[in-house]
């Protein structure tokens, strides 16, 4: 018997979320069936749609996200012992898994890909969904061209920093918004950001206009908001939008959602497009990227900085922080 | 000699244009040169476009909108005297047009499709630039399938009311938004919407939640602003939005336009492309579209009703008539 312990949410978060919307359960694991694995988790990531999502589902539920975990103990030749997946089993220190196909793609798990020497940690950020956020949700959609400007919001998390440098790879003019100014010299610093932004202070729209003087071509919206707007009305004509988040609204009430300067005048006198999109949409190409990305990761393409909390009971403190934005890329916790 | 009378617009509007906004100049026309074609305006058009557009010409400017003129005199073998063309001449009683390539390709002229017996004024209508946006703006970017549930805005006009008939003969459920009580009877009875709603009255919300119990697949968008935001936020999973227009902003000063509820979190969570686009965009496939609506409105599947005003000198009128909704289906204007 194997004694686990699991973050139960409670309560349908109110505004930010409360330590005492979560509760702490210890539970006995049964004996492995057939085809089943136990993994202990190593990597466990806070992401803004933990946020999104919380409205959708029905009270208590185990609080899912990626993580990586080590096999201790496995019934599935595939997942020797002391091998390593990624499953969504979100907030638990042990857990039960087994590699089927299950009605919400997020749930299935898999193998590590070639990390080529990289650390497994990556396999919840650059390496994992994020970064297959990153890499789809923009080239899809946005489909850069080389000398096109691009501009990124939430550009100093874990999707944002990402896009921001593969739309430098693809040749890119890349600006980017982040909501303070350390973040901003760090993107500009260590990322290779033509621009960086701080969308708290000053006149955006002015400082927008200058730092992209023709205009541009893609946005990649992970914030929603007036940002956006002010970002969509800057736009050239038969410019792209991938929409891959709204962290800006994701506190408010769903039902009574904020105003934004609204986007239909760009969109018609510009022929814009808008699309959101997530990743699950692109399932079948998935390996493809992973390849790639380990590639701009170990090449040093890809910078994957990661923001370490240390402590599976300091989970409930990286969420919060992620959501208010301490983190420089990809927020995770060390279990 | 010819004697010739055009609207000239000599200051920008600000709100809802006036009649100081522009001048009646009569000048007379030179002797055509070689290749060149006198016209006599025989129907004009008014569309909501003429306002949107003014904020970006340079004033003074030729009221511009498309407008069926009958050849009266002719250097052009291809346009014999008695022949009729479609040009954007706009508002002017007579002019001096020549079949060539122009910078902007709204400016080119072109001969009447063959009309099958039909009234050339539905040229400047449901067989010219509105009913085209209709065609190619709501089967290429909503891409509907039969069995879906449409939603159009502005349905009472020129271009919404073709929509929500084109989307009947695709198999769709349609329903309307327009402005009045006796527009919504209109639709429903006449046009053969499934549901007419009134944005004015009631609980748009909730009416709309009741007429689409299945969820929103497709969105017609010609008027922006808060009710597009109720209607998005309704939509399906993979819907499709083709924003034609942005009506209920044309008045407003497009430096500070109004706000509405934002659109990402319904963008993300439902993976929705909203498009904008303008006709032009489809102008290699226009021969082939004309064919098509002759054929519908030839057949009675698509009615094509015209809100005539009679007089040149009544084109303002028309004009101010038609951005307050006073039309049903097509302004136009008899000269």
């Amino acid at each position: 018997m194997v004694k686990a312990r699991k973050y139960v949410v409670k309560k349908h978060f109110q505004g930010v979320p409360k330590k005492e919307d979560f509760e702490l359960v210890e539970h006995e694991l049964p004996p492995l069936k057939d085809g089943e694995i136990l993994v202990k988790a190593e990597w466990i990531s806070v992401d803004p749609y933990l946020r999104a999502y919380n409205a959708n589902v029905p009270v208590p539920y185990d609080q899912f996200s990626y993580q990586v975990g080590l096999v201790k103990d496995s019934k599935d030749p595939n997942y020797p012992v002391g091998s390593r997946l990624v499953s969504h089993k979100g907030w638990c220190d042990y857990a039960i898994v087994k590699d089927e196909e299950m009605p919400n793609p997020a749930e299935r798990i898999y193998k590590l890909p070639d990390l080529k020497g990289l650390p497994p940690s990556l396999c919840v950020g650059a390496i994992g969904m994020p970064g297959l956020t990153a890499y789809f949700g923009f080239l899809e959609i946005c489909k850069p061209k080389a000398g096109e400007t691009v501009v990124v919001s939430g550009a100093a998390g874990a999707v944002g920093s990402l896009v921001g440098q593969i739309a430098k790879i693809q040749g890119c003019k890349v600006i980017g918004f982040a909501g303070s100014d350390d973040k901003v010299t760090w993107l500009e610093k260590e990322l290779g950001f033509d621009k960086g932004l701080n969308y708290k202070t000053g006149d955006v729209t002015k400082a927008l206009k200058e730092a992209a003087p023709k205009g541009i071509d893609c946005y990649f919206d992970n914030v929603g908001g007036e940002l956006s707007s002010i970002i969509i009305n800057q736009m050239n004509a038969k410019g792209r939008v991938s929409v891959c988040g709204s962290i800006s609204s994701y506190n408010d009430d769903p039902t009574k959602l904020p105003k934004a300067t609204l986007l239909q005048p760009a969109l018609v006198f510009k022929r814009l497009t808008i699309q959101g999109f997530i990743i699950w949409d692109y399932k079948p190409q998935w390996e493809e990227g992973l390849v790639k990305l380990v590639e701009w990761v170990k090449s040093g393409q890809l910078k994957a900085k990661e923001h370490v909390t240390e402590g599976f009971e300091n989970l409930f403190d990286a969420f919060i922080g992620m959501l208010a934005g301490e983190n420089y890329g990809k927020a995770v916790v060390k279990v």
